[in-house]
């Protein structure tokens, strides 16, 4: 084991297995054969190798016998399996097929297209639980749409709020990460087809059609130019699951600190057992959003070190997106999950929200009431009796607009002043503008 | 000092002195004030404040006297500077005027929506200077677009290509940031608006159309809710800049590797000196690209962080964007004006590259052969007597093609074969797509 | 301004002034003109340069006019300031001198042993700042080494502690800091002086006794090979820094966690001010802290890349020392500072303590009733009846104890075991042995 | 799959097999068990549980049948594997046994201390593959003693140099990591016995002489107060680790540099393959080098993220920990191993650095002609007159010695000053204080 994510017990919470799965050696392998076989069957078309060759090669590459001992040995030499791995396969064709198989491509060709057609998989993964994942919100939302609770800013109570509108926070940055994703993919899922230098020059004359042929034949787009060297498309992919995972990180944020003892607005109906504490109930949920957010930044992070790549071709910056990119797409796509599971599993109490608010003594009226105060005194005073207001509530435990009604003379209706329904604003209409 | 980036000396090298501008303290305070301005002009415009209290506000906060020491206890005290620096700005304000200064309005209204103005001129900024150095690399393309010379790949010599074929890889990824940015500028530019916990509670019932008014006085988008706490958008911001700054680092590494002595097909006209070997000249226009683009991707991995932000606001995750971006967008700015001046005094060698080519034997035109054996013999054939060919090319000094001719009866025409230029592939029509 | 750490209003709080001061463009030339006089002296005493140099040169240097313009042109071409500062240096000396000015040496002597020199100087006054930082956490121990509070484990109450206790666990990392820097210190404060490629080619045949006698004079090490691109001990240097800041970090989340309204066991004398929120007390100062633990984490992970460096000096490596150094010395001094500042503004609030004790309605006394139970039953069906009284005081808002004595026979001293102080185990020895 | 490490195919290259095994599923389950088996022994011979317990403990847990798929359950709701571990385990044995499992110890002393034991066996691993490193390296360094090459700074050729000197620069951090590991191992190699909340409530008036008891009996220190929260020590180790591979992919860097083709003084016995050039040998080893000391970078920042922990116990930070420290520590280990292999396969080939030092033109002895130059004129003069023989002779292909012999009239030696054997200064002193 070399890391909680491939460990038998803790992988399957901390990887998505469906993503997991589109990484796996076989995974992998398959796509590579996919794009010998597509390639085969387009040259074929185009007439660059002979009749009958390309279904010759499908037909071997659909039965080959591939040992992974070999593929191991060929990996520690040569530092990517493409070369052992098209040997052993031509081993396996008669000789006529053999000399077309990988006919006038290089490895990155192989290897860039294969991990783009698994890309592909991934973004429809993840779109998907991540559409669910919204949807769940937008139930939130509507179900809390009039639930009362505290604003809470730089840890500290601050007015009131709703908590539908909590929810939005968590759901309008993953909206716009599925918007983001939408224009990324013309330019991120395109088929390299470079050969040796990306010059294409062992591709002949008809290199360009072969571009469009095989990009149509594998379901991606024709590059202008190889992509080799050009790796910023793939961090921005990098990026773009760090920052999906890192939104959903907020949304576990939120949960681990509402769910404090001393708060305890929220909880999860099967919290994280202790091995000595009957009394525990962890948010382990929440935990795992956020550790998973941390981790797929720094992922992220290395994966954009690739950027300052050499010449034509990197070898350090390919074997580090090897090491990154499935972890970080396999964390990605379990933060997503964990964070449906949290909201199947959230309690949202509303009974503690308003025992909050009535702990809170009224002091998250403050700004509320120096407004109020406004209309019959200028600012700096109105903010200095609420202020006094608040300490003196804060130190009697009283309710801090009666000890402002004792203090001012004026005649509001302070009943009215107390209900922290009058002191929501826009908060409907930024939820309806928000849901659409 | 505390970093090389504010130092007199090196300063204006790593940090863009037009973009630092845009981040001094007399920038920020002077987009607070922009922004105080308008709300109270749109505020009065709506009847929400009384008549000419905006004038009042505009000529007092175009006058007002601002001790920065104030706003640096300020600063210590609050952890923002907005409460000190509104204080005194009320000071200085007629008594009703100062009422209406800030109304309704959190401070982190006034530090994002200043930080957006300000992220609008260094995305003009930046836009320019992309779009100067673009237009430079399209000069230098055109210009070395029959150039041949070496590609390497994994750091080794590998096959011909055209050096204007290298500055493709340079060109393309920096036309697909201006793409980009341009893309996510809608949701970047817009106003923050949101009150105390992202309500607009104290706002009135007109706050969405103030929200419409005010954006457009200051020449943003409106929002569709408050994004105290929604900062994907921003994040998106500053991976853009740390990306910008990386695919320009690519550049610099070509250059570092390409200007290394025994190479030798770059240089650049004023080299750096050394204190005691008058024989060098040091690539230090390549050394900035490559370090800014180290320094920025790790300024932005720290500016992901922020997403995992707490509640209805986090001061850690304000203070961490505070300490990040500024650096962030000056670096990345000084990256391409360095760019730039390394274009213009950059000097391609085409008789070096002539003599690389020469020193290489012919060994690089070994795929090119393995592709002329197969007409006349299997492809693990063909590819086993080049490989010996290159052995032999090696030990003896020889052209690699002179020795696979003494090995290979066949009908070729031998000299023709040696000319690299014919085997180029798709050069010339890649160039052409990429600039077209 | 380049980032908050060089801002007019916010530099001081961030960055420490003292040790700003070491990196100031003056302190660096200042210690550059500080290893040159050294070095002529020490020259001169060997006999390697002639008698009367070092005094000319001392007197020189001492009064040098040095025009910031010339070293920052110096810089961009050069990439360093050293060429350009020994160019004016040698311009204002008499002939004979200029010529035994940096005799030798190469830049990166100077830069290194300049840096070195500064470092120790930041060493001792971080030293000094975390004496006084520890002192005053061992007097908040003594102070509440009986001060009963809830011991909180991922996010939830978990069993009763002693608040000296969490104290302990600030105190006794940075105690530990201490010891690290010291045994770090004979291998870091090392003398640079390898000459231009860490052979001392041009200093001749008494390089050695001179490398041993600048050494002593300039209070540094000697080292046993020119560690020019030997940089592991700079990087335990950088690791150490943001590992203190780090552990200081864990002081300030500590404290921003206790301080939350619902929890409110600590506070601070001046809570941060809001700009609309007169109920605000901002936990401002562990935000501080927080945050530069953050920042300096990922200013100490750019440091670590510079290990990766080339052949005899790396021009990237330097470049990304001088960006990252200064500001992580910089603000792990600040967050010492804050730290300070924090322990002396904090009020450690036992009647609040006391009340959320209240609140836990004896369910933080779980494990002990547990315990308890066990002398008449087996654990699992102990864990299972106090899980279940946990439950029954948690829904009737009743004391846990009260409800288990309700579902259990047993002859206990209930209201002792109600009494928190019976389960706080070793405490006092655990404190007695972090004090020792 | 879910990174290159956990391949089948590529994991046995980036991470060490042997401490793979020590994180292994299995692996993690036996240091739990080995943690209470020892717990029970030590807590019976103090008369803590009673007697007969520890060795019906010790018989069912080494015979325990552990369904994974039960932990993997538990984990995912828990967030850590051993409440449901202990359940499973109560099961197999005895109900008066089963009370006396894990008896008044919390889920993190077993992790801690498990942990710590399997980072105790990884420490003797790479310590093991560290010295078998640095014999290599030392004896390189004696092959290689007298074997000129040039030296290069900021990727310029520079001065005359000795390889072994070069190898002296991979050797010292090396040596100098081991030196680290050995001091920091009393603090680091320590008992994590502090109870469910660090007072060690549940383990009796005996804890204190529990904790020495158990240390020994685990071969590990007894720590003065629990380290739940302090991971400073821990953080180190992880430091350790990534600047371990670090100093190594320095090793890489030069050998990556000084394998291109046209510098080509060293190469591997058996280099890279291409799929499509046979003119290629690719320096997979330094690649694997360099992207291992890069990947190993980013791992110890994310885990030195954990420090900024919470109250007594942060589960985000055990989580991060997890997912980072098994691949930290394989990804190091391999890296050593990797330098070994390169150290095996490498080939210095003498003729091709003096190839390149005859290719140099002699330019590289620019600073010892200026020292020469000195004896007869000012050091500006010398270095000019040195400086324009360079240009005339990198212009004319001629040898710089020459160039400058007939600009300059002085009765030198010429040839002898040709001889770059005589500008190697202090190479061999510096190598025998090196060797110690």
């Amino acid at each position: 084991m070399v890391s909680a994510l491939d460990s038998e017990i803790t992988g399957s919470t901390y990887a998505d297995p469906d993503i997991a799965a589109c990484f796996s050696d076989e995974a992998e392998i398959q796509a590579y054969l996919a794009f010998e076989i597509a390639l085969a069957k387009s040259q074929e078309n185009l007439g660059i190798i002979p009749q009958g060759c390309a279904a010759v090669i499908a037909d071997a590459l659909d039965g080959a016998t591939i040992d992974y001992r070999n593929l191991e040995r060929g990996f520690r030499n040569d530092g990517i399996i493409v070369p052992e791995l098209i040997a052993v396969l031509r081993s396996q064709l008669p000789a006529g097929a053999a000399n077309y198989l990988h006919f006038g491509v290089t490895s990155q060709d192989v290897i860039d297209t294969a991990l783009t057609l698994r890309m592909k998989r991934v973004i429809e993964l993840i779109t998907r639980k991540n559409e669910r994942l919204c949807a769940q919100l937008i139930t939130l939302i509507q179900d809390h749409r009039y639930t009362l609770t505290i604003a809470r800013t730089r840890n500290q109570n601050a007015a009131p709020t709703i908590f539908g509108l909590k929810v939005v926070n968590w759901l309008r940055p993953l909206q716009r990460r599925q918007d983001a994703i939408r224009s990324m993919m013309p330019n991120l899922l395109k088929l390299q087809l470079g050969g040796a230098v990306g010059t294409m020059a062992a591709l002949g004359t008809q290199a360009e059609e072969l571009n469009s042929i095989l990009a149509e034949e594998l379901g991606l787009q024709a590059a202008e130019s190889p992509w080799h060297v050009q790796r910023d498309e793939m961090v921005g992919f990098s990026d773009w699951l760090s920052t999906t995972a890192g939104t959903v990180g907020k949304m576990g944020q939120d949960m681990l600190l509402l769910s404090q003892s001393e708060i305890a607005e929220l909880r999860f109906k099967q919290g994280g057992k202790s091995s000595t504490l009957p009394n525990k109930s962890n948010p382990v949920l929440p935990e795992f959003l956020i550790t998973l957010a941390k981790y797929t930044q720094f992922l992220s992070n290395t994966f954009k070190s690739t950027l300052v790549a050499s010449n034509e071709r990197d070898g350090i910056s390919i074997m580090l997106e090897n090491l990154t990119l499935p972890s970080l797409a396999c964390a990605a796509g379990a933060s997503i999950s964990l964070a449906s599971n949290a909201i199947d599993l959230l309690e949202v109490d509303c009974d503690a929200m308003a025992r909050n608010i009535e702990r809170d003594g009224g002091r998250f009226l403050a700004e509320a009431m120096s407004f109020q105060l406004r209309s019959i005194m200028g600012k700096a005073e109105a903010s200095r009796l609420v202020g006094e207001a608040c300490s003196a509530s804060l130190r009697n435990g009283t309710h801090m607009i009666d000890e402002l009604s004792s203090a001012v003379e004026a005649d509001f209706d302070w009943n009215s002043l107390k209900n922290p329904l009058n002191a929501l604003g826009e908060a409907q209409k930024i939820i309806d503008r928000s849901l659409g």
